[in-house]
């Protein structure tokens, strides 16, 4: 198509991006978990719909700007994951919205269900309580979702489940333990509503890190867990409101019915780090040129206003070099990324250009305007971060 | 003119700016330094107007995307201060640049100065050196200073001099060391330039830690180095290229003729906890909504998508809520900040909208595709982000 552009830049690897989509499609059907990616990683019309094709049960998303803006390519099965607040112009939105799609939308607070309530104005939409499984962001105490739901649905809402994010499971050693208590957490507050007499129909969990561990109603005996295995979007489990009974082994009442992970689109140098991944899965690198070499130091033109400035206390640096796997990235300012190779290796030259692995990838794309489509060293395509930066 | 748009989103206090902007303007005109701010922190035209009306000498920027956008918007005096790349797509804007503007530009390696010099084809443009005044990022030990602007000089540049980003000032009690450091290293590289038979007319510094103790040529014994101060635009000084004698007390050969401050535009949280502003002088705040509460707890819409994620080791946390100070953010995800307040405080109710100052203001206005001015509490101008993503 044409030249690789001046850096740094961010370059999708489209086969490796559609290997990381046959793998979430396949590892949520062997559990008979319906797949609602989310697509704040990727901010993007074109994989939206790659996810879609491959059979995802529809988008979850942060923010109303977000639900626009995939409302307006022709998404229309919604799930806003998060407790927005429905004042202001944004009451108006969320009614535009929920006449125009099938909306979802979190809800968290006595305060936001009445701000919800009066915003919809009767309108329909459907609610979830999300429930706060040990990340301790927002979410009630699985004990109380029933209070909050029943809140919700007598003030005339349609209440069809409850949602968490097991956040907490970024960290090394936490995955299996973390999605024991995504679990527990589900089941406790299903219980709950179920006490305020209401049925609990979708239970929404899931994050990368947990996504090949998280039970669903339809999981497989000795499935594998990893693989990408193959699929085609016909054989897709139809979706999370129709639980239960999908394939063998079926638990009595799953925990799960759906799971929204985001990052494995893409997968970054945190998912490496946590052993999630490896190099070889990352359907996303930055591109970066050389700018000044000394020693076994180099600098890269790729900085925090590139790759993102998130860095747990847990991670190595400030993202990852899959051309140099044990050089690490000390330090990252606006527009420089200081890399340090082992003693002895051969370090690239000024102006040699140098793959970068964000540390995380939803704050790399939500710098870019565009993302690269890379394919055979060719530019491919361009497809525009539509949602980027919409925040409200 | 407008209501309030959905939070989260950045608001620029116009009274508080325009203060900032007076106080960096007098503040380099004691000392007889030239002041060239670093646009990279508002990327904002109207702001850069605002700049050179203060007598501003011209405009730093840190890419060549920068400079084009305040090229495009009439600013012709502009510094590149990074050792780009100049290869591919970009030796040719690099050229059409220095066609248009009176165009510097920051050089670190020998291959780097071979590409700059190949690009600009003969195209004048001027050259730094830039000099490692103990950042250990980019830039050559000053003693190594002269055989670098020699050899460009050999290549058909015209070098004028040297410049440093002294960014280890960015710490707790460094700011007077640093200082020091600042004036030591560009002496250090000024004698080293003489020694290869070049001039040193411009040896450029700053940062806003150190932008109140750096001397100049033309500082005055006893001079305020805090206060705003008030200028008229004609009494700047001429600008740096005309160091020396502009004041009393002047030192026989000053280290720095120019300083480049950025963040003391608007000042954020790094300035507040290192001592450098206080909250009153913080000219850009995010206004960010309450989603949820737990206690002392509370949670604001504005995460790290709307306030960047920079969180040095030193820093009480993810921001600072000026109406709150004793409260902490002690974490921030994408639409999350999570905040706790000191017991027993008044915790602001879901739904009421608070401000916070983000840690980086730099990192926050790269996020954000436009800066809400508002005075007396109404919206009286919106000001596009125009080099918002412009990283190449």
């Amino acid at each position: 198509m044409s030249a690789a552009p001046d850096t740094p830049f961010l370059a999708v690897d489209p086969d490796v991006l559609e290997r990381n989509l046959t793998a979430s499609a396949t590892r949520a059907a062997e559990r008979g978990l319906a797949w609602r990616p989310h697509a704040k990683t990727h901010k993007c019309v074109e994989i939206a719909r790659r996810q879609l094709a491959h059979g995802a049960a529809g988008l979850t998303v942060a923010t109303v700007g977000e639900a626009e803006t995939f409302a307006d390519a022709g998404c229309t099965d919604l799930f806003v994951a998060y407790p927005v607040w429905a004042s202001g112009a944004r009451a108006a939105r969320i009614r535009a919205l929920a006449q125009r799609t099938a909306l979802r939308i979190g809800v968290t607070s006595v305060e936001g269900v009445r701000a919800l309530a009066t915003a919809l104005d009767g309108v329909p939409a459907q609610v979830l309580v999300e429930v706060d499984s040990g990340h301790h962001r927002t979410g009630v105490a699985p004990a109380d979702a029933g209070a909050l739901a029943r809140g919700a649905a007598d003030a005339g809402l349609d209440v069809i489940g409850i949602f968490t994010f097991p956040g907490h499971s970024y960290g090394p050693g936490r995955r299996e333990a973390v999605t024991a208590e995504e679990s527990a957490a589900l089941a406790e507050a299903a219980e709950s509503l179920r006490a305020a007499g209401l049925d609990p129909v979708v239970r929404s969990g899931g994050s990368t890190p947990t996504e090949a561990l998280s039970d669903g109603p339809g999981k497989a005996t000795g499935s594998t867990a990893t693989g990408p295995g193959v699929t085609a979007p016909g054989d897709i489990a139809p979706g999370d409101t129709a639980p239960g009974g999908a394939g063998p082994a079926t638990p009595a009442t799953p925990a799960l019915t759906e799971i929204r992970p985001g990052v494995s689109v893409f997968h970054d140098a945190q998912q490496v780090e946590l052993g999630v991944a490896g190099f070889g899965d990352v359907a996303l690198t930055a591109v970066a040129t050389v700018v000044h070499r000394d020693g076994d130091r180099i600098v890269l033109d790729a900085g925090s206003k590139t790759l993102g400035a998130d860095q747990p206390g847990w991670i190595s640096g400030g993202g990852r070099l899959p051309g140099h796997p044990d050089a690490r990235i000390v330090a990252l300012s606006e527009h420089h990324a200081t890399a340090v190779l082992p003693a002895g290796s051969a370090v690239p030259a000024p102006g040699e250009r140098v793959g970068v692995v964000p540390n995380h990838v939803c704050a790399a794309v939500n710098l870019a305007d565009e993302l690269i489509v890379v394919s055979g060293g060719e530019v491919v395509d361009l497809w525009p971060v539509a949602a980027r930066g919409a925040n409200t």
